[in-house]
């Protein structure tokens, strides 16, 4: 398996464009994407756990009931959602799709993201349908990665190729981020596309067992926001033999799916609103894998340890406060804790008690972009691991001034 | 009933100092803090739900095994958990106690709150024990305060006059916040005392009811602190009719104990760390008290909110965000919203749709130090209140610097 570029059009038969429609009012900032594959696809998606959910996941739950979809369109600017007229505009936005390109609006997705609860007018997105049509092209991922950006400050793609059977194949996706971002999940916008042949049940089962340890492993700030939406869209063009049942086939396309979605999962957290930092919590040694995975959430999720990052501060102390507080059974009197990154490993705790530890050591540390937050909890087997960012006057910065 | 000053001193009985002992470097802030009773009192205590609890805790539990205490003790600038000889160094700030005051180590309440994982020496808490314990005295409580105080910026009492029976009753109180504060609870620490006659089963009774609507209902930043005790101790001077079971004695007691801890729960939540306003969320007409409280903590906890009222955005998007991943089994198109203060009231939300409001009226609304976040979620007769403050780049300052 290797790295490609691309994004979503690095799979055969996927086009994709950005333009800006009006929705937003500087017109330099792109806010109308759209993607379309030349073959219907078998797609699946996962959306947020949230109550309040954005008027577009009640149509896409619609359109995707039958396991097809063939192109997605989506707006920022607008997150469409606390609308008494949503689900109208998005199904609108469905039909100017089969308009302009004769996909059918049953198989077309539908996303928006930006404000909640301000009206939204069909109008801007008419408007710019011309021209986003008329872009499509093979070299459009980055162009509809733009479109998709709300505080994001660098547009999120990735793709990777593999066989399967002889047969050269591939998957791609592109996500923005940065602000709502909590398990389970995010105003994450995840769309995923490949050339793979795989019935709908099986990609269901594969973007649905996936998330599990990837974008449900993100927090940014703890709010799980109205409109996530994760697509996984593949059109069958890579030629495979069409996977219909677990086998060498379906692994192979797991871990090409993990690769992608741990990639961008890493993408999001690093680019978190007002995000300096990169945080990777791994928690190994425990009882069974959910008892991990909440102890790692927990740590990434805690505002302390946010705080202590951004400020380059060794205050491991935090980190146990929240591992003690996050509702895992753990023994604390076996959890040994280190800090990890391209400078070098600092230990702090061994033993569920501080140890002497070099302050010059730990600057250096924590002086890094991307920092590992090791913990063991001596207990069992089972490792889990969970990105998030630090908390930063960005951060706040951002949010105040949202609407702004 | 009617509030007065003197705090921990306001029942009779009680005495209090506060001093600098040296545990923190700044001679200009108190560390060290002792309050002591003539009598013996009934004394009931809870603690923070957190799994790493501080090595006083652990003390504690043992000490208020029978129900009765005579003393606190609480150093400032080192939390003494995760500490190896943790325990150790508690019970010798017990003997210390009793060393110079002649109570009983076994009834001495001990406290910490600072650095979590730095060793504490018994050393200064020696050396400071014969000036607190000099300077003990019935206008000691506001001493007392400041020297229990960490990032707060204002010392925290309160006491409340009321009479039972005839006689002449307090209950009075001491808190610290600022960060860690999350139900169930925060660093916090609180100590209450009064002079009322009550056994130690009625004043169990009455402080475990009363938290569940006070200081679990607060949370300033999601972290549920290693070291939160809230203790009362009763010393029966007041010569009322002790207070043995139900009834309106009890009743008369309780609604005491709630005007102090409703109180101090306030002044918590408007001087969490680096906070500009004090918010509280009222969540009226849920179909049962749990779901109002978990509504109500959902919003005052949402980082999102919290950042907008900094920003006096009124982006009430995000309260519907809250409230939708709470938890918490609501109906979307019944939520009413309106956000309100000493400036007024704005309307922005009916049957889970945003209705067109005035901005001029909204920034002024905000605009105030106490914003009031009203819910209706049109479910039955149950509601719940919740407190919290505002996130700002203060916080994260404060935070990042912390053991700077």
């Amino acid at each position: 398996m290797k790295m490609i570029s691309g994004g979503v059009c690095a799979a055969k038969g996927f086009k994709a464009a950005g333009v800006h429609c009006g929705i937003r009012k500087n017109p330099g900032k792109k806010d109308l994407a759209l993607i379309v594959s030349s073959e219907p696809c078998a797609a699946a998606a996962v959306y947020t756990t949230n109550l309040v959910k954005g008027a577009p996941i009640l149509v896409d739950q619609d359109h995707l009931a039958d396991g097809i979809a063939q192109a997605v369109i989506c707006n920022s600017g607008n997150a469409n959602t606390c609308n008494a007229n949503g689900i109208e505009i998005a199904e609108g936005m469905a039909e100017l799709v089969e308009k302009y390109t004769g996909i059918r609006a049953a198989d077309v997705v539908v996303a928006s993201t930006g404000v909640i609860g301000e009206p939204l007018s069909l109008d801007p997105v008419a408007a710019g349908m011309p021209g986003v049509v008329e872009q499509l092209s093979e070299d459009g991922s980055l162009e509809a990665c733009h479109a998709i950006m709300t505080t994001d400050t660098k547009p999120k793609e990735v793709a990777v190729e593999f066989t399967l059977g002889g047969k050269t194949c591939h998957i791609g996706g592109i996500a923005k981020g940065s602000g709502m971002i909590h398990p389970n999940m995010a105003t994450m916008l995840v769309f995923l596309t490949s050339d793979v042949a795989i019935t709908p049940a099986m990609i269901k089962k594969a973007l649905s067992g996936d998330i599990k340890n990837t974008f449900n492993m993100l927090s940014v700030d703890g709010d799980t926001s109205t409109n996530d939406t994760v697509v996984l869209m593949a059109n069958g063009l890579a030629g495979n033999k069409k996977i219909t049942e677990d086998g060498e086939d379906f692994e192979i396309f797991m871990k090409a799916l993990n690769t992608v979605n741990m990639d961008l999962s890493r993408r999001i957290a690093g680019d978190g609103e007002g995000a300096t930092k990169l945080l990777e919590c791994v928690v190994s040694g425990a009882k069974d894998l959910e008892t991990a995975k909440i102890a790692a959430k927990s740590v990434i999720t805690s505002s302390l340890v946010k705080s202590a990052m951004f400020g380059e501060d060794a205050n491991w102390g935090r980190v146990l406060c929240a591992l003690g507080y996050s509702g895992a059974d753990l023994d604390v009197s076996k959890i040994d804790l280190s800090f990890k990154s391209a400078a070098g490993e600092v230990a702090l705790c061994k033993n569920g008690a501080g140890i002497p530890f070099s302050e010059e050591l730990a600057a250096k540390v924590l002086h890094e972009s991307e920092i590992d937050i090791i913990v063991s909890v001596g207990d069992g087997p089972f490792s889990a691991t969970a990105w998030g960012c630090d908390l930063t006057y960005d951060y706040v910065k951002i949010n105040g001034e949202y609407r702004t």
